[in-house]
């Protein structure tokens, strides 16, 4: 992306820290829960429940009253519009979700636009005006644990996935995505193709350990790791436990158990550069004590920053699943594509617009690659998009009512946002003054 | 036991085995169903379901058809008795079970009654009167697979079990016992605790290979070997696949399958003489694609003829589990004791009137232990007991329509059944002569 270097280190604001940390408290009552395995109160807020659209009205409430021009889509994502001095330019767009897993706490996604409305709130209390809008969006159904894809509504927006196929979503009580957006009042009317915006940028509690670790406040995301999941089946041969040879048995639980193991070995022998694996899954069949399983299913997640490197591990993993027969001939093995995305780069002008923001503002940062998807992942297929990753607590758990920033771990991710916003919203297209131009897009505004 | 050898050679008949091979054929039509795994016909014929009694009553009608003086104790274990020239002799009893698992073929339990039958039709057939009684019994839920313990009727009548804890029992549905056998009407009255019969014999599929891998029709059992089942449990921690660097992942189900790992290098290291060890439930939770599992459970079978060296296998796998949190620090590892058997072991002169039956016969014989428990173990606490095995086909799997024995080894393994009975019911007491003497033992007759 083109940037005008001119005057960028004026453009530094800190947000209301306080003002930031009421928002989050008061938007997390919305569909709190007394969380019996912590102790805590946590929060459960699914997508295009009641909760949610109670959560999506106090966010409009929010909008309206900094002045933002609110519409939604047709998939339910709300946007709130501050206008530029040249409404004419595509606008900086800065958003997160709202919707929330079942077992969740206060910052997960909130904070991203809630950081995003306290970026418009920060401009509007120091009076400044930017050359191009800046726009604040939550999307529907980040979570994907309703309905079952996750980054759904930003991926319908960027055009990845159709609205058909979100629409035709169902929960796991058989309602329809598009019956429920319907029901809460959200199926909007603007066009859910998004044109693209000038940048895209997320601010999101890190969900890991790193910045904690290595003590830093703030962190600039580099990109998305590449990411796949597949399902294992193993088809052995039920068996008595008492009666049947070891030799003779074709044991689908062992085989399992061989792949959890490999799979551990695999990133331990640092072959893999950054590789992570998982198997969160695993069951076998018919899980009697004293049967042999004829079945085991499990499933793996491998992440990787390199798309070389997952690659070389999908590739020896395949081959180490074909080897399982040769001990236990007889055993088949079947294996189910369930996920696959190649690594996604964020833009580094934008990496290094919001470092400088950062050291303006006294934050030292680290690099880092996200381990879990976001939104921006989604944006970043249509416009330059980047991210800041807040601190988290007790090891940077996430997805769970512990879940936790400090609020000047908060304050300080959203005023590198705020400025990093800023300095976007001030750039002009390349041989462009600052003053009235032609449109850089000409279908509905972001 | 005392044995009087006079004449024991002589005691040597052979069955009908059209007339037992039609008896198998015709009680396998009941419950029978279409297995879609096999593409066979299987049998379901569970514990006190409208199948079970329905093959009650057809086992009745096939008794008193063969003379029997049929009565049912308040377990629902139907008793067929043979008078003896001495009916005030202990009986020798001969027995096993109709009931099936869901998914059964037409052997397990069903041959070991029917061969009881075709004793006495045989004896009938051929004008042999016995000095003692013998009793055909058809033990209740032998399986254990619909209210949860195997062996439940036999247990039950050797005293292990108390009748209160059989009746209150409850199926998946939450059915009583005691509630399903009053209604299928076979709440006997026949008090449940036995008197000690002077002799059990149990002829059954073997459920194994070893027959059919050594050439041999018929095997004699030396006992059943030591099973001990547990359940473990792992508690890690929940963590994100894609953001929790893998050092400070506690990986529950990674655990499990270091277990299942183990148990079979175990087996493979050949330091628990004949151990089999099974793992036939694996299971982790939350279960989802992307999350590190904070829960995993499984069950551990261990198996083994020796006592001595099922403690060591016992003992070596509990101090592996200790080991598992030193490399995940903060993973918990708790144990459950689901049931434990010491070896039981058969009487050893019942076994070589076995043997010498089936060598009269023309039959050699291998002895091997059982690696399933059977009726025979529970009535081995109150009386001298054995079995005796038939080959099964196809590696011997059991527990699954394709179960098979031939029409050949039946018989086989009928007659010497037959043979062994009819020379344990002509032993009288020791220092008695033939012709009436004092009564043996002074409850209700077996």
């Amino acid at each position: 992306m083109a940037m005008t270097d001119a005057g960028m280190s004026a453009h530094t604001v800190t947000v209301d820290g306080e003002r930031l940390w009421a928002s989050l408290k008061e938007l997390a009552r919305i569909g709190a829960y007394e969380d019996a395995a912590t102790g805590l109160t946590g929060v459960n807020r699914q997508s295009l429940t009641d909760a949610d659209a109670a959560g999506r009205r106090l966010l409009i409430a929010w909008m309206e009253e900094a002045g933002l021009a609110v519409t939604v889509d047709e998939m339910g994502t709300i946007f709130g519009r501050r206008e530029g001095l040249r409404p004419e330019l595509a606008p900086v767009l800065v958003g997160s979700h709202i919707d929330t897993v079942g077992t969740a706490g206060a910052f997960d996604g909130c904070l991203g636009v809630l950081s995003g409305l306290e970026t418009v709130r920060t401009l509007d209390a120091l009076g400044i005006e930017t050359q191009r809008p800046v726009v604040v969006a939550a999307f529907t159904e980040e979570e994907g644990v309703r309905f079952g894809t996750d980054m759904l509504g930003s991926a319908v927006a960027a055009g990845r996935l159709s609205l058909e196929y979100a629409y035709g979503l169902t929960d796991a009580q058989g309602l329809r995505l598009g019956d429920e957006l319907e029901r809460i009042g959200f199926k909007g009317t603007r066009p859910v193709r998004m044109d693209a915006p000038h940048a895209y940028v997320e601010c999101h509690i890190e969900q890991g350990p790193v910045l904690l670790a290595e003590e830093f406040s703030v962190g600039v995301v580099t990109g998305v790791q590449a990411i796949a999941w597949q399902r294992v089946t193993l088809h052995g041969r039920a068996a008595h436990a008492g009666t049947t040879p070891t030799e003779l048995r074709v044991d689908a639980g062992l085989a399992a158990a061989q792949i959890v193991v490999k799979v551990r070995e695999m990133v331990d022998s640092g072959r893999y550069g950054r590789l992570r694996a998982t198997v969160g899954h695993i069951a076998t069949s018919p899980g009697l004590p004293s049967v042999v399983p004829d079945r085991a299913e499990l499933t793996v997640d491998l992440r990787n920053p390199e798309d070389r490197r997952m690659e070389a591990a999908e590739r020896d993993l395949a081959a180490f699943l074909e080897t399982l027969p040769e001990t236990q001939p007889g055993l088949r093995v079947e294996t189910q594509r369930m996920a696959r995305t190649t690594q996604v780069p964020f833009d580094e002008g934008i990496q290094d617009t919001m470092e400088k923001a950062a050291a303006d503002l006294g934050h030292p940062v680290r690099r880092l690659m996200s381990g879990a998807g976001h939104d921006a992942q989604e944006m970043a297929a249509i416009a330059p998009a980047a991210m800041v990753f807040v601190r988290g607590q007790y090891d940077g758990i996430s997805h769970n009512p512990r879940e936790y920033s400090t609020p000047e771990d908060c304050a300080a991710g959203a005023s590198v946002l705020a400025s990093t916003v800023l300095r976007l919203a001030q750039e002009l297209p390349e041989g462009s003054a600052a003053g009235p131009s032609a449109p850089e897009s000409t279908g509905a505004p972001a």
